[in-house]
């Protein structure tokens, strides 16, 4: 089945959007978030568990395939959806963030950059067409434009140059990707707008993006250091630029707040470790806020991690125990806490879709915004 | 529900037997593997997943949840059935052992043991006495009478005190057991025999403990370092002063061959964290041996880890796959991993069992052996 974006209808007093993304591995309603599974696995978690709590499509991180276990080995075994068994949709990252978030190891250059491995130093180099390749042999359902997520801060005339190299290899990414029709037929190529912080920079790179035609867009080099205010004025510099028609998808945002924001601004895809990587340390979302699992006050607490939550953590354990499992430093605390994560994450999702199907969007989010720190924990 | 154990069958050709032990938790069929949950948490599986593969019983270890989190705070929760939301028997270890293998911090007493925490050095005292009212707070189906583990290797003389001391201390814990008759209704006591690898202390103990009468019978103080045939010579000297209408449970064994050997000989229970600590560890049980996953041969392997094996993780991953959890140190691999071992105890002692009913234990035992080593890796 060919990729595909029906936009199903917009909210009546926001720009929040209410979509469907049809692709061969299954559909994915919009609004979505999508869970980071790096390494070939969304950590902690099983495919099974991920579905039970409604997941519908994962990103996986082509900097971390490529070198281990290697893109072709991947390839080998079936493609990464039999690999890691997981049989939805797939949306792979180019690399370029890992790559060049990895400063002192990187040659950037008009063919590529050049780079050494974080894990033993071995000399590599990724192009447009390299990560097109990489991607292809994962069999991404989902595929990204390489680009430079440029750094914050940086100066106009770097942010300039650098999305007008994003944009040269962007043109060399859709060319090997066309290029190979067996592949391009089930798959997608999403173009990235990149421009800083700098609104008129944005505007030109959405119109530059756009301009050569992809299958959606993202929104690349936010949530890179700068405050909420600017990450915002960013977005609504961009989502003016972008068809209707197409997904927007705002790259490595963020937390729960972030999401209600950019979902009233138009964006339609999210992807970020937060609610997996807090897990992991002990944090966990609730409507009323972050719980820091690990506070002795919650020692004796019988109450679930949150009231009211539907989530099989919340079912079946108390807060007194997920303490404990901390304290222990067991593994089932990391899955515990990562399932009420996400749990909460693709709920929050579902709460703002059904708030669009409603025109209740903007009640939604003072709604939202109500219930934090209500509870006194 | 009041503690029984029926003896169904005896095997025609070898001292295995198949038995049912009813708790007021459910029931046991023996032979069984009890998965160790030290710290209030099998390592790495849930409950739902430990009844998938067939669990009926746990192991919990008092030493450790006396420290953390408390008897007093688990007592408070609701029991460590609810704390850890397993609804099947636990039997928990008197904590003995812990405090003796961690031999520089502690002083043995005629009136128990003085210790320090291993986790923050703090000063704490246990007797017979005192790890009644620990197992009782925690709600064991199975409690298990403070003994020493006699070191290996021993003396006559010191093994010959221990004992005796080992006795005296049996003794104080029924009489603490069968005060609390509101507990004691739906619980049951075990008594542990001991004299390290002498077999007339080993005779003399089996006769003094079952002398004293409890509800199962544990043979303790083996698996500490002395060589396999050592291990079975103490087994056969113990077993036949057992009485056959009382489960007997040998503590802390072992591998899979200790397990049909001991079953072989007349035990019905076991425990040990090899499974699961070796899962961990990337070294997986098949019926043909040992498979260690981290293995650069397995890299490309398409095959699950044991053809034919029905537990999760080999219907739905390869060797690669599994391989490349371990490479990245993903928590998916140590779950995948505990899957698989638990799975392959638990299925061996089904298959014990069956083989039991059918009176071919000793072609099971053959079968079992002949498969070793089978398989070219």
């Amino acid at each position: 089945m060919a990729f595909a974006f029906e936009l199903i209808k917009k909210d009546l007093r926001s720009q929040a959007r209410l979509g469907k993304i049809t692709t061969s591995h299954g559909p994915v309603n919009t609004p979505v978030f999508m869970p980071v599974g790096t390494q070939a696995t969304v950590k902690a978690m099983t495919p099974e568990e991920l579905k039970e709590i409604g997941a519908e499509i994962i990103l996986s991180n082509t900097y971390h395939l490529y070198l281990r276990p290697g893109h072709e080995l991947i390839k080998n075994i079936g493609g990464l959806h039999k690999f890691m068994h997981w049989d939805r949709p797939i949306l792979t990252d180019s690399g370029g963030y890992q790559v060049f978030s990895h400063n002192e190891l990187r040659k950037i250059k008009e063919e590529g950059v050049y780079f050494q491995s974080h894990l033993d130093g071995s000399k590599h180099f990724l192009s447009p067409e390299k990560t097109i390749e990489i991607q292809e042999a994962l069999g991404a359902d989902i595929v990204m434009c390489f680009d430079e997520c440029t750094p914050y801060p940086a100066t106009r005339d770097y942010t300039a140059d650098s999305m007008e190299r994003t944009h040269r290899w962007a043109k060399r990414c859709k060319e090997k990707f066309i290029h190979d029709s067996q592949f391009t037929a089930h798959s997608s190529l999403f173009g990235i707008v990149q421009g800083g912080m700098f609104q008129d920079l944005r505007k030109q790179s959405a119109e530059e993006i756009t301009g050569i035609g992809f299958d959606g867009y993202a929104i690349g080099g936010l949530s890179v250091g700068e405050d909420k205010a600017l990450m915002y004025e960013m977005t609504d510099a961009v989502i003016p630029y972008l068809p209707e028609n197409k997904p927007r998808y705002l790259m490595g945002v963020g937390t729960p707040e972030d999401l209600v924001e950019c979902v009233a601004r138009g964006v339609d895809m999210f992807d970020c470790v937060m609610p997996t990587r807090n897990a992991r340390n002990g944090t966990l979302f609730t409507k009323h806020g972050k719980l820091g699992i690990r506070g002795a006050l919650f020692a004796n607490d019988k109450k679930p991690v949150e009231d009211g939550c539907g989530c099989y953590t919340c079912k079946n354990y108390s807060r007194a125990y997920l303490r404990h499992l901390f304290a222990a430093n067991e593994i089932l605390a990391a899955r515990l806490g990562t399932y009420h994560n996400l749990y909460y994450y693709i709920n929050l999702m579902q709460d703002m879709r059904r708030a669009i199907e409603e025109d209740g969007f903007e009640e939604f989010r003072k709604e939202f915004y109500g219930m934090r720190g209500q509870e006194s924990e």
